[in-house]
């Protein structure tokens, strides 16, 4: 089992910024480890949302360098029955409540173990029935990359909680439905079709329409100012997945739309033959 | 006296994170001390809001390793007469303006020495008067880190201006009354009554009755996922205070509160005797 | 030609911190090199606006150690044909897309070299053509850090692009018009007209009109704890520029002004001759 001495440490949380507690959590840490090294990755999942934090994980956490512990801490269920877990995969640590927010990168990339936290002695004390963020995982983050095997922190589980995720769904060979999984700061959305999904169809590049609200897409583009300006477009984003976004100005705004918004792919010759 | 060699440097600001003034802060701190470690503690403190600064301090240091420098900048009164100080305890030193935002710290926390930072030679040269935060606290907390004694610094003093801070009221055994002094990015209500107050109180968790605006809640909750969805309940938060919060939403948007808002807790028996 | 290994590295963007896109750059700078110092000097630049990260570089970066490598990556153009560069001075290395960002700091510290970087075993792989932050600027970002000579990256150019910056322009000894460049979290008005613009003109600190919207401002101050509450005044801010403050209030809503406003100050005398 891989051991994560020295690693660095990543949190992604719905705690904002605005509040201390996140500075809290790095406290916790440099208190058991003054070495670590933190980066946060995002705090600005809106909160509760599971789903969004899931996301965040599995699009940023393979950047980061061999052996680095992943927290996530989006976690309604704080202080209930659900349990805090520790996922090891060959290359990554994965950190934090049992509630589907590791399900997505799990499926992606499989655990060698999986274990529930039990040793409480690696928890502070007391432990806080509001703030496992601090008490829980910032505590067994900093002692895992103290070097501490990750079979010291509690006993293996296979039945973790999964996700309820949107996967895209591919109607036939001309035709792929999904929806918006997350709006940027720029106004772009990235949807829940990937560019392998594209791929494995019939739809190319030079014939898509995507349609999305009462908007049409035809227009692919491989960077954002190959499009003029003003016009949405498509793009494969840097994660993969494919995004509507308009060249220096907002899609959401200019679609009107949100997370969550339904979209379909089709081929044109397919909507209109001949 | 303690030093504060490799310390870490916590910092506090209502500087936001928009503007380049925290990663100003932290290049002076660097050009001083390359082997710094810097925390945000937080930089959302509202604009010139010494209570929250103080709170935030308050509530969140203990949870920094032993030696912890905590620099505070909420500082309205950049460049007029108030001093720059730096206080030491057992544990921490604290750095800052002397208006009162490390008042409540340090009543908690009984400073060995406190210092009026006189030795300019420690400033960056010339020295701002809009901006201490960069030309004196960055530069001196940066010089601490290097082990400079912290009577270099300065000179003892012993009148430190105090803060006006909203402290509870007992009315009897039954009843104390007290206010909201913060709202978190969750909507949860902190307050200004601790677990302590309420256990030398003869109010109990089962009997309790707690008025807020024109609502009366009357559950105790150990932790959020304990309460049934949208039902405002009382909970001891993690740092010690009684929180007013609603399961997965807002209870400043549910109750229409916010900070400042009065509050009173009484036990049920005391209003319907009998 | 100066070398940067174990340089501090910042970063400034307009991607915000809610988006894990500066977690990632940061993920893939610690990928490269383990050991690299991060500082965060701005991510609220507003999206896509080029002249706000140059004033954020231009008016931060001497602030950091010799030898920091300053990243900023407000990058409009991304994947189209826009170059780029990294600019090496005495005591600096400037890494990012030849978009202007960086020629005001340029007019102000000359480079020894200028490059277009080339070499793409530099270079994350693929390169995304959305997110030149990650695959591009935070890669060449680690490699400088680990003491890779700046001539390895490409080579040398003469055409950077220059950036439209709104100069002062002085009307006569008498009178200097300008405009406001940025409004920071306090509201405070940065103006484009300089400490050293003032002092070159007749106008002195005791006989200035500053006319901006339909207010005139009389008063000069040197902090903003000198000047009475509610009422706007001057002041030389901690970068060197004139600003228009109020104390413990915002100026830009208490004038009802904003970025681009124009103003115009004069000697009094000049007005009111005699």
């Amino acid at each position: 089992m891989p051991r994560f001495k020295d690693a660095v440490i990543s949190l992604t949380t719905d705690f904002g910024v605005e509040d201390p507690y996140v500075g809290v959590m790095k406290g916790v840490i440099l208190t058991v480890n003054p070495e670590a090294t933190i980066v946060d990755l995002s705090h600005g999942i809106p909160s509760h949302d599971v789903l969004a934090g899931a996301l965040a994980v599995l699009s940023s956490c393979e950047y980061f360098p061999a052996n680095t512990i992943h927290v996530a801490v989006v976690d309604p269920g704080v202080g209930s029955e659900r349990r805090p877990i520790l996922a090891i995969t060959e290359k990554y640590a994965f950190l934090g409540p049992d509630n589907g927010v590791f399900a997505p990168v799990l499926r992606r990339i499989k655990p060698i173990d999986t274990l529930h936290l039990t040793e409480e002695r690696y928890f502070r004390s007391p432990v806080s029935q509001t703030f496992h963020g601090r008490d829980v995982f910032a505590s067994v983050a900093a002692h895992l990359s103290l070097g501490t095997p990750p079979e010291m922190f509690g006993r293996t589980i296979e039945d973790l909680l999964p996700l309820e995720w949107p996967l895209p769904r591919t109607i036939d060979k001309q035709r792929i439905s999904g929806q918006v999984l997350r709006v940027d700061k720029f106004g772009n959305l990235t949807t829940n079709i990937s560019a392998e999904d594209l791929a494995q169809s019939r739809i190319s590049r030079w014939s898509i329409i995507i349609r999305i609200g009462n908007h049409s897409i035809t227009r692919m583009c491989l960077s954002y100012a190959e499009a003029p300006p003003g016009e949405p477009f498509g793009i494969i984003g840097s994660s993969g997945l494919l995004e509507i976004s308009v060249n220096q100005a907002s899609a959401a705004s200019r679609l009107g739309v949100g997370k969550g918004q339904p979209l379909e792919l089709a081929a044109r010759d397919w909507l209109h033959p001949g």
